[in-house]
């Protein structure tokens, strides 16, 4: 049993094959930007109120209109049967257990409604060439009962990962894009000194995106509309203006542009000049992360590669539960009797 | 022969149980704020002055009225039995023989009557579900002669060890709170995974005080009060207001919220509006150190773990003298003939 | 086959002499600053944009009115055959096929009419004590058709280079100042405790140059004149006003003044001041340190050590279309359409 | 052959008895200040100038009125004869021979005559119990031709240094504190758990100085007068108002106050108010290093340990000789023609 959400990641690299290890827990590039999530968050302090009176803390909140048992969502992860044969449906069924929304990736190995049937989900979306997929994957999304539309802003093309390209990485025969047409695709032809996830995304998404695309999405979609992978307050400001409910604070994980700033440093900018809510992903390990990016003003946060490590042990509700468990008393340990107070806690940098 | 009070750590390791090591040393979570206490006192430098016309530099104070032969009091601990057979009884008389305040835990392993029968003491107290048994403590720390009540607020539950945790840590049958009806508890029974300690403390401890119950305290007692645990300003103030002759600004150790500020960096803050006393616990560990906090603003410093390693290898009193002696130095080597007189250093961040 | 350029260190490393190798890597004195370019360079942060539109970023563009197919250029280097057989001329041919301008240095271990033949080129100069071969140099470069000539600034004497001096190293018989009359030099003959380059250095160059050297060059050189290693933003604007078209703002890659600041650390203030074009060197590796060199003021790079690696394992192409690849990738990432765009983004030190 | 000074503390650590290494290489307390003498001076830069016409710099200059071949002083250190036969002979002939002051300490184990014809030297006071012994020295010391008086003001009480108390060091018979009477001491009488030295200096010297003693000595003592051990601004203006010509920045090469900034660090504020002279110690190990201390303000350094270490292996005037053509050298990369030029440069943090 583990005792922390990092020991999944020890855990699971004793089952997992190497080159799903390394497409997991990779960065792009040199990998600053992934170690800077880590290290920022590490360096952000949080100071805690004694004698407020608080009996049990309800981390309970809301997250984009959705009811959530927690500030956290579980992030949206392409091929999640690369680490356990239920794919998705398994992680959707621990999120449903814990009562935090599922992000339904576009590259889900499970088609997006069966996934949405086992959870409150959100549907993200990658931008493909093929609009008139775009528009069946939102309608899709609709009709499956998503409650909220994510379309994820940084991956014109796919960050230069070099774990991937030095194992030349492709997808297993059995694992593909369910909700795709052709779900067969370059991702699943090995070249060597190339990821082929990165050939096959090149191909299939649309890399010139504009505002005017994303206003096209808010005229076309009903759903709360979550614009992921924002840094620059200026394009949070567009965001709200473009019609989004809701920007998410994300550098991909250190997945996407090698020299981002931490999600976590480029936070309070966003929040400040945003006229929507905030959420934060990237590095988020720990109960004490959620209080941190709470307290730096994000309504809630979501979280990655700890899911997967979770899951590839068949511990993924244990791990929801291990980081409700963890907020609730970092909650506690800090006076904070509602997720509103959290924000009222005073920061630093260590 | 120690020559440090870091080199009673490595002695007693040796000596106990990897399992009551781990409780002693151990902070909560990922253990940043425990490292951050040393890293951060380290960092704070102290510019010594000269030809001042020092001969021999007096640490003598007085901390919360009671007279101190330096500005350091033993800080509470629970269970010292752990580490010695007559538990708090040879680090009371340590504390005794160095001429400094020792504070009873209201977790001692011995009585409070008979450790206050041997020092001048002070009485923590943690607030119990039960509150004749709250009353019960302070008129019995009253009676017993007990020089001051020391409020811990930090600890509305036990911070998440995770040390204890993966030892699933429990009281050897020994071991017992003394004061407490019904000694023998949930501390010893241990479960896998979890820690017993904690478990204890879940079920006995009132988690929802506010300050309210300060007050009450406050006219329920007539011993000077400390309020032990504070980080934000606004607490210091509130507890002033409530009647607190001291806070004590401290992070438990980096035993409870992980993500906490070092106390050191939190003091300034603190001294600046607190209306009261100023008392700083958490990494202290040499003469340096207790120079470091007076100059940024303390009256004086709580220490805690090295006195457990000391005791452990019979070395308590040995440890007060070669802190007595550090500080003494330190003083004499910044210039400085009394404790107030280290007040006027000008400090720094390296 | 390398995934990022600092790969081809590795590979070189199996395959050079360690005294050439040492040559290459080392950086003077301690090596402070040195290890500075690499830490300063990670520590800045690039926000990206998103939906801004671009489908396929335009790296092109002019350096010193030279058109480059990127904005770097390959940095003046001297004694190239020690890596390659071919030397220079091999180098040479990967920038003119990466689109890129190439220059030669004073220090060509091939003559220069031979390296201009095979890439738009710049000539670098050292200034000579001989002020008739300086003329003869300049008069060289302009008729072999250089496009601009860089005056090196910082080198009055050789940095003290640890590396070589405890190498003694001497450059093997069949490698030359090939531009040079008496080609066969001091730097031939092996002292132990010494640098045979460093010593041929001080009894080959000039070290009492002034400004009015530089107006003396303006005046007799029709090309764009740019001025290496500059750091100060007074010695810009005194570049510029002796009519330089361009400074690179420049440490020598750690191997002059143990000391000087990182060169991206410098290149803000210059930027702010120069009225002429700005260059940067010193630890450019991949394409995100573009990106960071052009968010903070500069119109490009130079880049060094890693295409002598790359070129030692005959793959300089191969690198330049790898840096070629990343930045155009982080440019994408970023939002960035042409190379003016990325002056736009926001940077920050993490 | 050494490269750099720091390469003469490993050929000296294979000749030299641990006890006597580690009482030269040591610092007090935990090393705290020992270290960030290192890391502090490591993280300023220097911006060099280029194209100022110089051709060779020269680096002499005055200290105290002194003239010296570079702005460096030999540090007063005792006891020489521990690491070399000849003891302060070996070492004030290298002063000589390299044109720079060589400081006599008060504990020389050769007497003040004997060394003082040697070089040009300054002699170090010590404050002793017995004031007819000082006035004795001062006057042997202006007999003997010494240049100027330095009176160390930081050790009142000798710092606590841990590497001497585990080693319980004590000195050799054959080595003596020359210029006392009774120079066989309690330094010669080992202590389990103790320093010896340490043990002789608290029984030697008076440690309760104040200003009005620093008086005496000025209207005592014709010679230019120096404080050293200054780190706060207040007392470098007290040195001067209380007649001192110059004072020295340093915290006794880490070996007193532990947890004192480090020297460099402090120099820039003493520079700012005093209204005298100001030099530099503590960490001292290259010409890059001078280049610093002068650029921050500083007229010149001292350096200890590196030239102990040199004597141990016959090379203090080699090592001398290392020192200042580093020095040169920086000079010229950084386009400095005089000392003076030095101050002009930029300096900042890495
Ligand atoms: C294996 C993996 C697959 C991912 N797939 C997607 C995806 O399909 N769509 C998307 O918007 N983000 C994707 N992300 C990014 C995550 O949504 C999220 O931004 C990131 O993982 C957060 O950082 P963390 O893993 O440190 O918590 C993926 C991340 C990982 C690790
Ligand atoms: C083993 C142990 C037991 C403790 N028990 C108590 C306690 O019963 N009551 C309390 O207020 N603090 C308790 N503390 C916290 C200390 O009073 C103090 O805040 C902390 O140890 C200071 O940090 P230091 O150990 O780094 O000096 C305990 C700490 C340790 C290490
Ligand atoms: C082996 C070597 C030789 C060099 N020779 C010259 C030279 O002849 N002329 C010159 O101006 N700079 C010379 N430089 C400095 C480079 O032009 C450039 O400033 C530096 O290498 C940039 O740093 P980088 O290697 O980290 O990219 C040389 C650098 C190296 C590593
Ligand atoms: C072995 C040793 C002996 C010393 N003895 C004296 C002394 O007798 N008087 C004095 O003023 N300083 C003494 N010092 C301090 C030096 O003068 C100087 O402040 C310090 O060594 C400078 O730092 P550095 O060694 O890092 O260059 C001594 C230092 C060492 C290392």
């Amino acid at each position: 049993m583990a005792s922390s959400l990092d020991d999944y990641e020890q855990l699971a690299s004793l089952l997992l094959p190497a080159g799903v290890r390394d497409f997991v827990a990779g960065g792009s590039g040199s990998e600053t930007t992934l170690r800077r999530n880590r290290s920022a968050l590490d360096a952000v302090t949080v100071t805690p109120r004694v004698l407020t009176g608080v009996s049990s803390p309800d981390p309970s909140t809301r997250l984009l209109g959705t009811p959530a048992a927690m500030p956290v969502a579980v992030a949206p992860m392409a091929y999640q049967q690369l680490v356990h044969p239920d794919g998705e449906l398994a992680l959707a069924r621990a999120a449903a257990h814990a009562g935090i929304p599922y992000v339904i990736s576009t590259l889900s190995s499970r088609p997006l409604e069966k996934i949405a049937a086992e959870a409150t989900t959100w549907f993200q979306l990658y931008w493909l060439r093929d609009r008139s997929m775009v528009e069946s994957l939102i309608d899709r999304a609709e009709q499956a009962g998503c409650a909220a539309l994510m379309v994820t802003v940084d991956v014109p093309v796919m960050g230069r990962r070099l774990r991937d390209v030095r194992n030349s990485f492709q997808l297993p025969a059995e694992v593909v894009a369910a909700n795709l047409v052709g779900a067969r695709t370059e991702a699943h032809v090995g070249v060597a000194g190339a990821s082929a996830v990165a050939t096959h995304t090149a191909s299939a998404f649309e890399p010139s995106l504009s505002w005017n695309d994303l206003e096209w999405i808010r005229r076309r979609c009903r759903l709360p509309l979550v614009v992921k992978g924002i840094l620059d307050p200026r394009d949070a400001r567009c965001a709200a203006e473009a019609g989004a409910e809701a920007v998410v604070v994300s550098n991909h994980g250190g997945r996407q542009l090698d020299g981002a700033p931490a999600s976590i440093d480029a936070l309070a900018a966003v929040v400040e000049v945003a006229n929507c809510e905030v959420l934060l992903d990237s590095g988020v390990r720990s109960g004490t992360d959620v209080l941190r990016a709470l307290a730096l003003g994000a309504s809630g946060v979501l979280i990655g590669r700890p899911l997967l490590w979770a899951m590839a042990v068949d511990a993924a509700a244990e791990a929801l539960g291990l980081l409700t468990a963890e907020l609730t008393q970092a909650m506690m340990l800090a006076g904070c009797a509602t997720v509103a107070d959290v924000a009222e806690l005073t920061t630093g940098r260590a």
